[in-house]
């Protein structure tokens, strides 16, 4: 069993579960460990491409956040305030935003996966997510958490 | 240590969370490992029968969805018009619903227990849920917990 | 590696979720087992103290959750009739309630960790949260996610 690998499934596409999910795999990565974040359901939003295509044609693609910019909170989210909110103070306590720890986690080398049921189920295509992504399904997930001693469900 | 065992706690009631519990667990359970879900919480009503009593007494227990049919979604949900539509999604696509998983699993082996606590709370009896279940508590889960390699909270 | 320790991330600030996350940590402790618990995000309210400033200075503090007594549910909240009702369901079951759960880790030693960047962001300083918890970040949680067999988000 190998100490040195953390898995993160990240589910939720909250701005908070995100930014908490980036920190840990950013911490893990900052020392030395091997993290891989398998991105799932709503999960997936936090990969999308800003720009992208311009006519979705899935329902549930039009309707989430195209991109870490626009993820909403899990509470207290009224109509976008609260993301607003949590973004300046975050500013103002210098904490990196998500958009900064997605691009430090590919810096650190994290592996990012996006699941391919998911993706079939939400209505996204490869060429939606940002670069980088790796693409698979559950065996993938449980081959790497069988040698990862932490392995979270966000 | 085992590292072919795995055991998810299944707290959600959300249809989301709950197809992805059950995808883990299928997965792990066709990749030989042994796979225990311990359902608390909302998470109880993915095994309670259809049917059922005609009159609950507890409140929580009557708000509650009556079966994995009944489920909504974490996000999205729409009164009901977010399931509806990721349901048609997965047909689409082929992907088997939550109705379908559960029996997946439960032909290939996966463990059900239902935390009794959880059932005193949410005012479900034995009889209202699903034949093949366990009962069990919060000792019985970490007794397992330490016999496996991967321990998720869903 | 140390098969008597779990360390649970204790995100949500949800009064059910608080529940399971406490009565894991405390069957784990009754159990010997070496418990840290580390209070992220909305978690960190079930540490504060009932009385504590009268005058907060930032908006998140102000509309959130003044100690365990008043975390609402994950679900079915009911602007707080869900709560009340969980509540005295749990009483009438002789299920502890959340402070009793609280009050029950503090003395068989579960090690309660506020994470110090969430405490920035949500704008809690240290003399509101109750006596006795640590303060550390990431790396220190990483650190005894290591050494324990058992670690779960919540």
């Amino acid at each position: 069993m190998d100490t040195t690998k953390k898995t993160i499934i990240v589910f939720s596409g909250d701005l908070d579960k995100l930014i908490a999910a980036f920190i840990i795999a950013n911490g893990a990565a900052a020392m030395d460990d091997e993290v891989t974040m398998f991105f799932t359901f709503w999960g997936l939003t936090a990969l999308r491409r800003p720009g992208g295509k311009s006519l979705l044609q899935k329902a549930f693609a039009t309707m989430l956040p195209r991109g870490p910019e626009r993820a909403g909170l899990s509470h207290l989210n009224f109509g976008g305030a609260g993301p607003r909110l949590m973004k300046r103070v975050m500013r103002q306590q210098n904490v990196t935003s998500l958009h900064e720890l997605i691009d430090t986690a590919r810096e650190q080398g994290v592996k990012f996966v996006a699941c391919t049921m998911s993706m079939d189920v939400m209505g996204f295509s490869k060429d939606e997510l940002i670069d980088g992504v790796e693409f698979a399904g559950v065996a993938t997930y449980l081959g790497e958490a069988d040698e990862a001693n932490v392995n979270l469900f966000i």
